[in-house]
C-alpha cells in the first residue's frame, strides 16, 4: 500500500476543501493518505477554522511518504509564501535523499482564468525537481481533464466565490489524475528501496540563501 | 530626479551587498535611492549583521518610488518565501494602482550555475507584471552583459563562496543595466502624472488566498 | 506618430483576425501600424485563406517598428514552430541593435482555459527580453482585463470554435491594455533616438545554433 | 530491455554530438537505443554533415520506444523552431496515446551560462506533460550534478567554442542522469502495458493552431 502526503496552503478552505477530496480519491484507490496544512505567514490572522483543521506538515511526514501532492493557491501568480516556507525549512532533506524517486504532482487554485495556475503548478515541478521527485503532471491526452480546466502541467480550477466549483468536472479530474499518480507511486517502489544515500553538492547555506 | 526602491532578500550579506552595489550606481546615474530589506522567516534567526543593517521595505516605500529593483537568492529554484510574503502583504497596492507605469528589473543570485537565477527573475518579472509596471531585461544585445552572467531576462551572478564574483565583469554588467534602467524610469514620468486611479476586478480575499 | 508592427502566426484565421483587430484599435489611438504574418511550417498546406491575407513580416519591418505585438496561438503549451522560426531567421538583427528600447507586448489563444497561454506569453516575453525591448504586460490591475481572461503577462483568449469569443470583453480588453501600450511606445521615443548602437557578446552562430 | 529514443536539433554537431554519448551510455546501461535528428528549418543550409549524419525522427520511432530524450541547443531563449516543428506535427500522437506513462528527459546547450537553457529544459517538460509522459528531471540531490551545470530541471551544458566541455564533469552527469532514467522506463513498464487508450478532448485543429 502507496503512502502519499497531501501538502496544502489555504486561508479561506478552498484548498484545504481541495486536500480532503483529493484524499478522499486516493483513499479509494489504494492508497493511505495523510493530509497536512503549512504554517500560513501573510494574513495569518484572518485564517478560517476550516483552513486549519489539519494538522501542520513535518519532516517527519516528508520522510514517512511515497509520493508527494502539493496545492497552492495562486498568490500574484506564483504558490503562496507560506508553501515556500514550508519548502526552504525542509531543505536539507534534499541532501538526505529523503525524496529520490518518489512520485510528485502539483494542483493550484485561482481567482480568474489566468491568475497565475500555469506559473503555480510549473513552481511546484520546479519544487519536486529540486527534490529529485518524478513528476506525474495530468497531460492532454484524456478528455475528462480537458472538460475541467485542462492545464497539462497540474491540475488546476478557477474558484467560484472562493470554493471549488461544483458539478462533476472536477471531480471526474481528479480521480483520472489521481489513480493514474497511484500507480505510477507503486510501479517506482523498486527504485525507492533501492535508492543510495545521495548527497548533494558544495552549496553552503551561505549560497544558498544568499 | 527619479526615485527608486531596491529591494532585497538577504540572509548572509550577498544580496544586501548586492543591493549597496546597485545603488551607488544608480545614484551616480542621478537617481535618489532607498535601500530596504525584506523580514526573513526561514532560518531568520542565522541572519547575519549586513543582511539587516538597511531597513525594512514598507507600502509607503512602494508609494513613494518610481521604479523598483527587486533582488532575491535562488531557494530550490524560487525566490525566498520572504520576498514572496512582503509582495503578498502589499497585495492590495495593486488596486491602489500604487505600481502602474514604474519601471522594474530584477535581479538573483545562485550556488551553482543553474540554481534557479533564471527562474527567480522570470517569477519576479510577473510579480512586476501583476504590479502593472513596465519590464526593463537586460536583454542579450550588450557584450558587457553576456560576459558576466548573460542572463538576458534580470542581472543574476554565482556566488562564489557566498560572495558576489570580484573582478569588473559584475560592476561593467550593473553599470549597464541600471543606467539603462534610470533612463527608463525618467521616460516613463508623463505616464505616471497621467495614470488613472486603477481599479482591480472582482476578486475576493477568499479568491485570491484559497 | 509611432509606428507598431504587428505580428501574427496563424492557420485557420483566429490569430489573423485577432491581428486586425488590435490593429484597427492601435490606429484609433494614433499610431501607424503594419499587420505581418509569419510564414507557416506545419500543416501549412490547410492554411486558410484569410490566415495568409497580410504579407509576410520582414526585417525591414523590424527595423521600421518603434513597438511590436507578437501573437500566437498554444500549440502543445508553447508559441507556433513558425512563429519560432521567425525570431530565429531574425538573430542577427540582435547584435546590430534593431529591438533596443522599442516597446513590446505578446497575446496568445488557446483551445482550453489552460493549453499554454500563460506559457506563450511568457515565451514571448522571452524574445523580447533577449531583443533588448521594454516588456509592457498587462498587469491585474484593470478590472476590464480581468473581466476578460485576466492573465497578466499578456492578453490571451479562449477560441470559441477556432473563433475569438464575441462580446464586449475581448474589445474592451484590448481597448485598455492597447491604449497604453501606445502611450509606452511613445514616451520612449527619447531613448530609441539615444541609442548608442549595440555589440552583441561572443557568441557564435555554432554556439547558439549547436 | 527498454527501448529509448534520443531526439536532438543540431545545425553545427554539437547537440548531434551529445545525443550520440547519452545514446553509448544508455545502451551501457542495458537500454537498446534510436538516435534521431529533427529537420532543419532556419540555417539549414548551414548545418554540418556530423550534425546531419543520424535519419530523422518519425512517428514511427515515437510509437516504438518506451522513453524519450531530447536535446535542443537554447535559440533566443527557447527551443529551436525544428524541434518545436517536429512536435506540431505528431500532435495527432497525443490522442492516440502513443506517449502515454513513457519516461521523458530534456537538455539543452548554451552559448552563455545563462542562454535560456533553464527555459529550454522547462519548455522540453512542458511538452513531456502535455504528451502524457513522466518526467525524469535530474534534480540537486547529487553531487556530480551539480559539479557539472547543476540545473534541476534537465541536464544543460555550456559550449565552449560550439563543443561541449570537455573533462569529465559532462560524462559523470551523464552517467548518473541516465542510469536512474533507464531504471524509472523499466519500473514504470507495467502501466504502459495496462494503458488504456487515451482519448483527447474537444480541440479542433482550429483551435490549436488558431
Amino acid at each position: 500500500m502507496s503512502k502519499i502526503l497531501v501538502v496544502f496552503s489555504s486561508l479561506f478552505g478552498a484548498n484545504a476543501s481541495l486536500a480532503d477530496d483529493v484524499a478522499r480519491i486516493l483513499e479509494e484507490a489504494g492508497a493511505e493518505v495523510r493530509v497536512r496544512g503549512v504554517k500560513q505567514i501573510v494574513l495569518a490572522e484572518a485564517q478560517k477554522a476550516d483552513a486549519k483543521a489539519s494538522p501542520e506538515a513535518t519532516a517527519a511526514d516528508l520522510k514517512w511518504a511515497d509520493s508527494y501532492v502539493l496545492t497552492s493557491p495562486a498568490h500574484t501568480g506564483m504558490l503562496s509564501a507560506a508553501m515556500k516556507a514550508f519548502v526552504d525549512e525542509n531543505h536539507d532533506e534534499i541532501d538526505a535523499g529523503t525524496f529520490l524517486n518518489k512520485a510528485f504532482t502539483g494542483m493550484s487554485t485561482g481567482a480568474y482564468a489566468h491568475a497565475g495556475q500555469e506559473r503555480v503548478v510549473d513552481e511546484l515541478n520546479a519544487i519536486g525537481s529540486a527534490w529529485g521527485c518524478i513528476l506525474v503532471p495530468p497531460s492532454t491526452a484524456f478528455a475528462d481533464l480537458n472538460a475541467s480546466d485542462g492545464n497539462p502541467y497540474g491540475l488546476s480550477f478557477v474558484l467560484d466565490h472562493g470554493k471549488l466549483p461544483e458539478g462533476p468536472a472536477v471531480a471526474d479530474a481528479l480521480q483520472v489524475h489521481l489513480r493514474r499518480f497511484v500507480a505510477v507511486t507503486e510501479a517506482l517502489a523498486p527504485l525507492r528501496e533501492a535508492a543510495p544515500a545521495a548527497a548533494s553538492g558544495p552549496a553552503t547555506a551561505a549560497e544558498v540563501f544568499g
